[in-house]
Order: C-alpha cells, then sequence, then structure tokens
C-alpha cells in the first residue's frame, strides 16, 4: 500500500493519528521536501514519529518515482506531504504510477493552506482560482496572475497568493559546470510579494491600463499558519510592503468583495498599527 | 481559552495529535452537530478521547453562544467541528463573541471537504466559487447556484456543490404547535442533487435560455470522503442521476475546464460503469 499522507501545517503534532500509526507501520517513509515547509525540520519528525525519513526532493518525485513504489505492492510506504497531499500541489502523477502498477493507494487528509487560509476571517466558498508568485529574475518577470487575481477580483472573488519556495536549486554557473553545489533555500516574504504587485501595478498605471488591485486594496498576510507562532496581519498592499512576518512560509490573500462580517474577522486579525489605517478605511473601500 | 478543533473527515482517528491533546485537556468539550457529520457518532468519539461531548446544534451555537464561552477565561474550552473550523462552514460569530469577551482562541486546522475534495483528481487551485444546493419544498426551488456554476465553469473552473444537511428540523404543523419534536435527518444525495441540476436545465431549455451546464457535463460525485469506504464516481451528469454512493456525507463537483493530468486521474477513480463511458467521451468535452 502506498500511503500519502498530509502533515498539516505547524509542526510534528499536527499529524492526524490515523496519518501517525500508518507512518510507524510503514517499512519506508518519504518526506516531500520541495514544495512546502512545516516550521519544524526533519529531525524533528524522525524523532517524533521514531522512523527515519527519505527526503524526497522534485528529482526523486518526478524522475525516479519507481524507486518510491518499490515493493509497495507487498509492504508499506508512506509519502508524506506538508498539507495536503492534494493541497496546493497535486501528487497525481506519483498515484497514477502507482495505479498503472496495480499498487493499492490511500489517501489520509490533513489542513492545507487551501482550507487553512480561512482562519483569517475571509469565507472560503468565495475565494476564486488560486495564484502563485515565482521570485522574478533579471530577465523573467512574469505579471499573469495579477490579471487572475483582478478576474477574481471583479467577480467579487478573494484570491490566495501562494509565494514562491525554491530549495535545492543551483546557479546558473554551477549548472553548467555541472556542480552539485545547491544554493540556500529561499522563501518569497508577504513584502516581497506585495512589493512584487505593486511594481506592476505602477507599470500598467504607466500605460494607463485599467487597475483592478491597486496600492489601496486590503490584502491579508498570512505566516506559519497552524504554528503557535502563526501571524496574520490586514492591511492595504501598501502597508504590507513594510511588514515583517518572520520566519515562512508566509501567504498573501488579496480581498474580494467584503461581507460585513468578514470585516469583523479581518479587523479582529489586523495587527494594530494595521487597525488604525483599517478603521480609517471607508466600509465602501471593504464592501465595494 | 477556546480551541476550535477540526475532525478532519471520517472517523474519529481522523483528528491531529495535537488537536487531541487540546480536547484531552479541556474541561468542556462541544461537539458542533448541524452542518457536517463523520461516519462515526458521538458516543464513539466519546468513547475514543475519553471525554464527554455536549451537543451543539444550531441554535446553542447561534442563540446561546455565552453558554459555550462561559468560564473559557479561566478553564480551557472545546468546540469541535466536523472538517475544519473555518472550512465550508465559519465559526466567525463564535470567535468574535470571545474576542470581544477577552477569551483568547486558538484554531487546531483540519482536512475539510474544500480542500480534501482534491483527491478527486481535479486541481484545487482551479476550483472557482463554492456553491451550497439545498432540498427543494413545494413553494422554494431556488436556482441562483446554477448560475453560479455556469459563471465558474465559464471561466474554466470546477465547482464544488456542498449538498444539503437537515438535522433537527421540525414539521411545520409541529413548530406551529410548539411540540418539540424532530424530523429525522436528511442528507441529500449525489443523485438527489444530479436531478435537481436536470430540473433546472430541462426548464431553461425549454424557456430557450443559453446553457452552460447540461445532462452531458463531465460531474463527480464523492461520499465519506476520508473515511475507509469513501467513493468517488465520475461520469455525465445523468449518469449521476442514478448512481448509490450509500450513506452519506455526498458532496457533488461540475467540472470545468480539464487538464489532461486531470483526465487521467478521473478515469482512475471512475466506477467501471462511468469508466466505460467515460472513454467514449471525445477529449473535446472534457478539454473544451
Amino acid at each position: 500500500m502506498l500511503y500519502l499522507v498530509g502533515l498539516g501545517l505547524g509542526d510534528a503534532t499536527d499529524i492526524t493519528v490515523k496519518g501517525l500509526a500508518a507512518v510507524r507501520g510503514c517499512s519506508r517513509v518519504y518526506l516531500e521536501a520541495y514544495t512546502s515547509i512545516l516550521t519544524v525540520g526533519k529531525e524533528a519528525l524522525e524523532e517524533y514519529y521514531g522512523m527515519p525519513l527519505i527526503l524526497a526532493d522534485r528529482d526523486l518525485v518526478e524522475q525516479q518515482a519507481d524507486e518510491i513504489l518499490k515493493d509497495a505492492d507487498v509492504t508499506d510506504v508512506a509519502f508524506l506531504v506538508v498539507g495536503d497531499p492534494f493541497g496546493a500541489t497535486t501528487h497525481s502523477d506519483l498515484v497514477l504510477r502507482a495505479v498503472h502498477a496495480g499498487i493499492p493507494y490511500k489517501v489520509i487528509h490533513n489542513a492545507s493552506i487551501m482550507n487553512a487560509v480561512g482562519c483569517c476571517g475571509l469565507q472560503l466558498y468565495n475565494f476564486g482560482e488560486t495564484v502563485s508568485l515565482v521570485f522574478w529574475t533579471e530577465t523573467w518577470r512574469p505579471e499573469s496572475f495579477y490579471d487572475k487575481i483582478c478576474k477574481n477580483r471583479k467577480a467579487g472573488q478573494h484570491t490566495l497568493c501562494l509565494l514562491d519556495i525554491k530549495v535545492k536549486e543551483q546557479s546558473i554557473e554551477n549548472m553548467m559546470r555541472g556542480k552539485k553545489i545547491f544554493e540556500p533555500p529561499r522563501f518569497m516574504t508577504v513584502g516581497q510579494a506585495a512589493d512584487q504587485l505593486i511594481q506592476i501595478i505602477q507599470r500598467r498605471r504607466e500605460e494607463g491600463g485599467e487597475l483592478g488591485v491597486t496600492e489601496d486594496t486590503v490584502c491579508v498576510g498570512v505566516a506559519r499558519l497552524g504554528a503557535d507562532d502563526q501571524l496574520i496581519r490586514t492591511g492595504t498592499l501598501r502597508q504590507l510592503v513594510s511588514c515583517d512576518l518572520g520566519e515562512p512560509l508566509h501567504s498573501l490573500v488579496v480581498t474580494g468583495h467584503l461581507h460585513p462580517l468578514e470585516v469583523d474577522m479581518l479587523r479582529v486579525n489586523a495587527e494594530p498599527d494595521a487597525l488604525k489605517d483599517l478603521k480609517s478605511i471607508d466600509s465602501s473601500t471593504f464592501c465595494s
């Protein structure tokens, strides 16, 4: 059996009781380590589960999946995913390989940023398409996510923006030289995401384009959701550029139409300085 | 402290280790019992947690919330919610009352139908607004959800349809007589939901309206997601009318634009008879 086990968000104890029992009964346990992270590392999980974990990087999952599935028809193998196995990143490819190899699989679900973000006070059923923001490079500055956010907002919907994670990346120089030297991991912050959005807004304003989202749009930055030290900060996009929400992971929500109950919840979660500004925001800004 | 603890989907062991520890440390534990159910009842949860549970019906949560929050500033109280506390139904009102009473609160997240539905093979980030289908009565046959589904589909997005639950409902006769006699609980099935959608389609066709969703639209019925006996059945809306997915809870997904990987996953999860029909569906139906 292949178990796809969601670890939830936060630390080692966010696994479900069912998930923990499955993990402890497996002969091999892989930890997917390239699309998300918990606030604790591999060692803490190993100690808690009482099991050694095999780190599964993108290369192993995408190129050498057969290694993960080896003997899974006669023994139990677990594939651990931060959040839910079918959350922000789906592991359909691994499931399809298992199915085609005649290996039964079982999903043990858990919270994902895709549903846990509801705790900021915005109602989940009112979210539109989720977007991803990637780190820009000198030559690659995609803007398509901005249009998707505007499209959601025009339809009154909130947008969850998942922020880029770079782990085990090689510099172009090291890649060309074939050196397996990896850059330090990078995690996009709410401030960086807000800054990127504002750059797009400014560029489009200069071009005279219509702006569905501006510097004054109310947004919510969330950090380490589900962990004891989680932070939720509500403010205008301009305010969020300079906020420091600390350690990863961060996500950003751009609001759409706001229900009065959502506004009340946003105020609860706003940091004192943002709260001051929020109070001054005319309710028409919220409930446009 | 007020703990809002998600129980996940399935049975007693779908609670997280963190959630279970919180529950066992509380002096009072409420079980929210009107928006969703697990495959096991209150007694099984009480036995597993080793704690008595107080059933919280809509009346208690909405009209007598102060009873739930009583002394929560000096003792720990847990409020258990099937799925995630901020999933399909948000409990913002209870949180706001706690905040205004100066009671700290903590959310312990878990899987919700809003993210676990991803296991059917459709990618979560491509879902549009979630809709709810209610049981029609003689005099009340709302259709607005159909327009929302069509709007999502036009934008290429899938739609999660949450199906009605009626628990602790009084008949009009008993209500008028002030008799606290409740009707047996009712849970809308995938078949009933599909039938309701088809009735709308037929009515609108007669009126000559444009149809964003028809009897041939590919849909996915899911039942008891997260439980050992979960069922996922993919087929056209017409096929799903006659499917029997067994015990509650059921949900329905109406697909939008399908990525080839999503089609592959849908085929895996299709029941043999639906699979036969799916094979005959031209890929343009899927990937329109």
